[in-house]
């Protein structure tokens, strides 16, 4: 039941508080914040082949992981400030999802479900 | 030592693997779909004011929660994909950003460091 | 009925050919890049107010144009790849907009047209 | 010196006007509904390979068409509020481009300048 992800929760709280920070991080600052750094990732893959992205070079991968690492500190914080779990939301997510593509009818298609 | 976010991310990879989904699901398209995913989630917030936004309705929560739970679910796979630990990398970003954001400097700004 | 953009969006196609860009300006490629631009212009204003982004400093309005011009070169560039005329299909979509949006429903509102 | 693209920009200052539809944008509020839109048409490449994004299907044509438009409209509103000729903007940064980028350095290399 204890949020494995609550001492980072708590360790960026607190990084906001000492700096007070709170009156910028209102959720529709802090949206668009996760989808500034969600492109600054995708920046990263957008002239790569498919192919190239999977290999990515050590020096990339250095600069991909700080992004990763700032989209999912806009991601908790977010979360933070509406109360959301975000473990328990990607598992109730999962569930609806395995109803919505059930195997037989998505396997091996990147149809929506909504085309099926 | 242990990722808290293993099983999940564990989940995840059956479900793909289960539809047959990996071979779309280069880091490239990844990148992709979780910044329309990051988008999805800004689109709730956009015609609000940041004081709406810190009071959402029942009803508009539970759909910011279900696209919080999409965002996650992309960052998890694609960083599974290159063995990033979401987790660890948060942490480091948050160790730098104690360096770059002083208190005494960033207290009450919300300036870029590069602009201190 | 010449488009009036006709002279941008041939300056723009030997500006790639010239240094045989082509090959990697492939529609998908270029929607990344586009979605790219248009966060780094969202990231100048995601931390002011409402208020201050009515009123940017000069300074602040020099950046900003440079990336609404970047947005401006990959959607043409796009439109161009596909064949869309952009000046039409906005006129065809404020038409749609006019039925979808009629003044006495949407006057003073921010809801969507499906939540009337 | 005439803006050409002036008469869809009056035409879509009438629109919001009659909807009284101003006060939701502030060129912040506009800049989101820009990046959310941006994403919209991404979406429609997300699983496509870029092969398959050269050739898209008319039905996949006629919806990607619109995003373009919607991204058309929101850019030529921002522009609008914060008094930017979007035409001329893009002839400067293209004339920047070229010196960024010269012929010689630049052939078929995917590479931002700063890595030359």
């Amino acid at each position: 039941m204890n949020d494995p992800l609550q001492p980072l929760i708590d360790s960026l709280r607190q990084f906001a508080d000492e700096r007070n920070w709170q009156q910028f991080h209102s959720p529709k600052n802090l949206a668009c914040a996760l989808s500034v750094e969600a492109a600054e990732l995708l920046e990263h893959f957008q002239w790569l082949s498919e192919a190239e992205s999977r290999t990515l070079t050590e020096h990339k991968l250095v600069a991909v992981r700080e992004e990763l690492a700032d989209v999912f500190i806009y991601l908790l914080q977010l979360a933070d400030k509406l109360g959301v779990d975000l473990v328990a939301a990607a598992e109730s997510k999962l569930a609806a999802n395995r109803a919505k593509y059930p195997v037989e009818k998505a396997a091996s298609s990147s149809k929506k479900y909504t085309e099926f």
